[in-house]
């Protein structure tokens, strides 16, 4: 489907003009109702659609779908049944809600049962993690952490223009957007110190990612090429790979980031396949020296997406502090899960791949507070007038994430998480 | 139950007089029958015991279990009842298998369902791995290795005294013994050289390791503290945490290592729960300094576990290569938990953390090939005249660890797994 296509297609649900959900977007996430009732579903402008409703109506009977597949609290199996499936009930939405299809558009009981009011559900962990990869893609970002800590002469690592560095994370504390999280604590060594000290973090952050989703892999032992890495992957979501910074700069030699990270991750809720993004695929920057070819892959192996991140003080306006963009990325994903998989590693429907911090080239772009402050140098105001160098309790950190060309837009939603004090045990 | 109690403990089940599996161990795994009937069991002596067919049976209708808690194909869930259970289940077994109660002795229908002979049955994964972690606690290894990468002024790193330094590793490659692994292919940068090369790894190694499989633990935010990590940590088995050293070299700096090691790590298949070394209890090494509060705990920490490393060519007998102990790792592993959720970082039932390399004081107690063959340096002789720098091909890596004490012994078997020649896809 083109762009145009995508644009003209109309529904019968309301879809407000600066919605991230038209119809050709449906992305999936689970959500419960009354704290109870809970199922995969989709999204179309601000209604939240129950899958496992629509299912035992009929309307999926078309598809060879396992009965129970929406009835389940992730959607690890939805995503194990690969893509010719996700296509079509792709196709089958598309059809089901489009303007002028009356079959559920006039049938108020099966909408009663399925359709609800965004504000009336609440979002829940899309998928069930095994495996958590981040990597750290933007040469923007490597280079702005590699001069504050190496020195602009060794800013780049000697192999970061040759693989698409990464580092196994913690699945088991990625949380869902609304998911507060507290401070944490940890080993931090002050400045000109000889000793560690304990203590709640000093320089908290974040960093403005987004994640991808794969589906089931192949045997270990096998390899995904960089040709066909897409096929295994569903979907994408914002991701914010909370960073405690002192902690993480104690701890993180010789064996990388731990406790300065595993603490929480959070993600937006609704995942955002490649087939709704495919209109928007966009040139990966050029890259030179030329990677081995295990990792040359197509020029337009990336995504425009735009990204932003807010922070929010309590009681206070939001405030912008970056505007940044997934297509800056050096590594595409293609190249991530190829390299990923080289060495015979095994990957699973629902494993959760991260950029790595996006950066853009300018100053406002920068995504994280490390380098947005320049390591605390750079006091940021916010709209109430005080200053961030990192994060404060109770500060609310939103980002947000989509696609817009000719007046069409696509999106995520956001995710947004608030910032505790540590918890004093 | 004092050592001398557990060694008079006589069961009915014949136990050969070196067995690992004396009536006090009761590991628990899971395993199947004729490829299907996959069921949760321990074993006395060489006998599988079937623990869903003594369920069956009425044999634990005193203790407090679900239906299904052992018709499973993992642990998790008989993990996640915590340690009463745990306990309850170790007492009632403890006098069924023993000398003279004829309950299941005198009743053949019985033995017929529920016993085994351990080579009728095939050992599967025990539990589900959500997470794996990976420490660094051996200081003996993080000193050789740092002398070899760094030279002998820089070799441990100034946090390594602090905390005990760990990261995060692939729970999805994590396969158990008998599976053999294919050489993984990668980056690596030759020597002298300008760029990377890709191909199989040349210089292929194992790690000896132990590691501990975690109970559930507490919400997101919470900490465990080192005096009860202890009863967070439901037993433990051997651990081999393959190295590809070239492949690592090259890709690690500075977020960890990554394709070095996520092509697999084999464990062994019996789970032996903390209850049953408690005999075997020992004190860990003098440590200085003396680390932050929340890391001190009891003297007595660590455990007397021989450990052994045998390497058998293809069609050769095997040569042991290392022979080292549980009890000289610097870092606890109530230190290692206590540390690992200090900032909040959640765990579940069927975590895996693993030690890192167990390297002792001599150069025949050295854990990897990195080490025993100095990088290469210091060749290894074969039983049959061959020589290793690093494995080969169909080399058969078998790692043993077994406690004992007044001639009485208790231990896990064996982790077996040949690397195989590289995949050409």
């Amino acid at each position: 489907m083109t762009l145009q296509q995508a644009k003209e297609l109309q529904s019968w649900v309301p879809i407000p003009n600066d919605s991230d959900f038209p119809l050709f977007n449906l992305p999936l996430g689970v959500f419960s109702r009354d704290g109870e009732a809970v199922s995969c579903g989709t999204r179309i402008g601000d209604t939240a659609i129950d899958l496992s409703a629509l299912q035992q109506l009929g309307y999926f009977d078309a598809i060879d779908l396992p009965d129970d597949v929406f009835m389940q609290d992730t959607l690890n199996d939805f995503i194990a049944l690969g893509k010719d499936i996700h296509r079509a009930w792709r196709k089958e939405m598309m059809v089901l809600f489009s303007a002028d299809e009356g079959r559920l558009r006039d049938n108020e009981a099966h909408r009663v049962d399925a359709l609800f009011n965004v504000r009336e559900v609440e979002m829940m962990m899309p998928v069930f993690v095994q495996d958590y990869t981040d990597f750290y893609s933007s040469k923007e970002h490597a280079t702005n952490v590699g001069i504050m800590f190496r020195g602009k002469e060794n800013a780049l690592m000697p192999n970061w223009l040759h693989i698409p560095v990464g580092y196994h994370g913690r699945a088991s504390s990625i949380v869902v957007s609304g998911v507060d999280l507290h401070r944490p604590k940890g080993q931090q060594l002050p400045a000109d110190a000889d000793a560690p000290v304990y203590g709640p973090c000093k320089m908290m952050d974040f960093e403005l990612e987004m994640a991808f989703i794969t589906t089931e892999g192949k045997p270990l032992g096998h390899r995904i090429k960089v040709e066909e890495a897409e096929d295994y992957i569903f979907g994408m979501v914002v991701f914010n790979d909370w960073s405690a910074r002192d902690i993480q700069k104690w701890e993180y030699v010789p064996l990388g980031p731990f406790l300065g990270k595993n603490f929480g991750s959070s993600i937006s809720p609704w995942i955002v396949t490649l087939d709704a993004l495919e209109i928007f695929r966009s040139n990966s920057p050029e890259q030179s020296p030329q990677p081995l070819p295990y990792l040359q892959g197509k020029k337009d192996a990336t995504f425009d997406i735009n990204l932003q991140v807010d922070i929010e003080p309590q009681g206070c306006e939001a405030t912008t502090v970056c505007r940044s963009n997934f297509k800056y990325l050096y590594w595409s994903m293609a190249q991530q899960l190829a390299h990923h998989t080289v060495n015979g590693c095994n990957i699973n429907a629902g494993d959760m791949m991260a950029s790595g911090t996006i950066s853009g080239p300018t100053e406002d772009s920068y995504g994280s507070m490390l380098e947005l402050s320049w390591k605390g140098t750079k006091p940021l105001t916010m709209k109430d007038g005080s200053e961030r160098k990192f994060l404060q309790d109770n500060d609310t950190v939103i980002m947000k994430a989509h696609c817009e060309q000719d007046g069409f837009r696509l999106g995520f939603g956001e995710v947004r998480s608030t910032i505790l004090p540590a918890i004093n045990d």
